[in-house]
């Protein structure tokens, strides 16, 4: 069934108005009255509807129910990580708002090579946020996950602290397996994913983060790439709690 | 430390011979007499070495000591997926690879749009294997995964069905979901994931793939690209099997 994002406003009085692209979308799907279609709000609500006019300038559609929407994980998975260059962060942010993620917090760290800022990373942030939306319609998301940038890594760490499994995802050292680390959360209900940029961490910014109170984890014996290792384990945390 | 891949033949009587491009690759990282590395056989094996002779012509490192690559996962993966269009199997491949799978195999299918043969379908071979190449290397792999081509839907099923988990992976109908299918196999030593091209399956292909004995398996409630499907699964019984 087609399905479309709407902001919430749109829908008011069991009447849900599609207009501009979306109008366009419903015209080039050649749909007819009484003809049945799934409206997101883009927060998590799913709008079952039928449409019940097609004006010249107007498309309106009757909501039959609504609920909250299937494809939504249980778990609240934000994936923070180091600014990468060229296409890298094109293919974390699409593959992750695939796999799940509720939000993606792009960051400057000691080894990142590109470090947007002003104007070009207002244009960056634009360009992931599109990403994003077309990643989230194509998984049938029932939200579009905001894309931003935290200000520096402790800023990054401020939001990690705050779930229930904030993961800090390093390549030597002292780690907890990130299956165990999974597996002793309960209950999961919010989760960090947090990698760095190509070059990796700094052992002192994975002190600060293991400080803050992050557990420092490991993903096996294989190296990943910086833009594979957020979807290594986003995968990963959903499917050990039945989102997959 | 430094890593080599080498056809096991040139490591005999305890002395490797490193020729080529490896010996360029030593010269280029400015290694020493004395200095040491890992060359894997490609087959599985690693052996931690020492240089014992940097000729114009001839490198040579003496064999310390040899074990299983502790890279390579427990569980030997199959990744069987239809051809798909543009980059979407390049990055099935470095994907794959990367996430641990044994084996690459494309096959022909009904809703395939790109269906290369002959030469086009050996360029493509040719290129794929050098991306395996290069992803197990960046990787720390134990082994180069081999990408090949089945004939069709049939021989690829027949290949599947001779592991311990033959799933096949499908949007629709009745399913079981990957965890279970998961679950509900030991000794899981052996897996097969079957993926389909950009337009998925026909109905016809899913039921030819249960009568062949395969799991009709589902991957949760949002939709995967067919570049991602294969990877998401392989990344769960490398989460599920102690190998991520």
């Amino acid at each position: 069934m087609p399905r479309f994002f709407m902001a919430g406003s749109n829908i008011a009085g069991g009447v849900a108005v599609i207009k501009g692209q979306d109008a366009d979308h419903v015209r080039v799907l050649r749909m007819k009255l009484g003809e049945k279609l799934v409206i997101s709000d883009g927060e998590g609500t799913d709008y079952n509807c039928v449409l019940s006019r097609m004006g010249e300038n107007i498309i309106e559609a009757r909501v039959l129910d609504s609920l909250p929407s299937p494809a939504e994980p249980s778990v609240r998975c934000i994936v923070l990580t180091g600014f990468s260059k060229g296409d890298r962060s094109d293919y974390t942010v699409q593959k992750s708002v695939e796999s799940g993620a509720s939000e993606i917090v792009f960051f400057p760290c000691e080894r990142c090579v590109s470090r947007p800022d002003g104007k070009s990373l207002d244009k960056k942030i634009m360009r992931w946020q599109r990403i994003a939306e077309e990643a989230a319609k194509q998984a049938g998301r029932g939200i579009i996950p905001v894309v931003s940038a935290a200000s520096d890594l402790a800023s990054a760490i401020n939001l990690a602290i705050k779930t229930d499994l904030p993961l800090f995802l390093y390549e030597t050292g002292d780690r907890i397996p990130l299956k165990q680390a999974i597996e002793n959360t309960a209950p999961l209900t919010s989760a960090a994913i947090m990698t760095g940029p190509e070059g990796g961490f700094e052992p002192f910014e994975t002190e600060l983060a293991k400080h803050a109170g992050m557990l420092i984890c490991s993903m096996g014996p294989r190296i990943l790439r910086c833009e594979t290792a957020p979807v290594t384990a986003l995968t990963s945390i959903m499917y050990a709690t039945g989102n997959l």
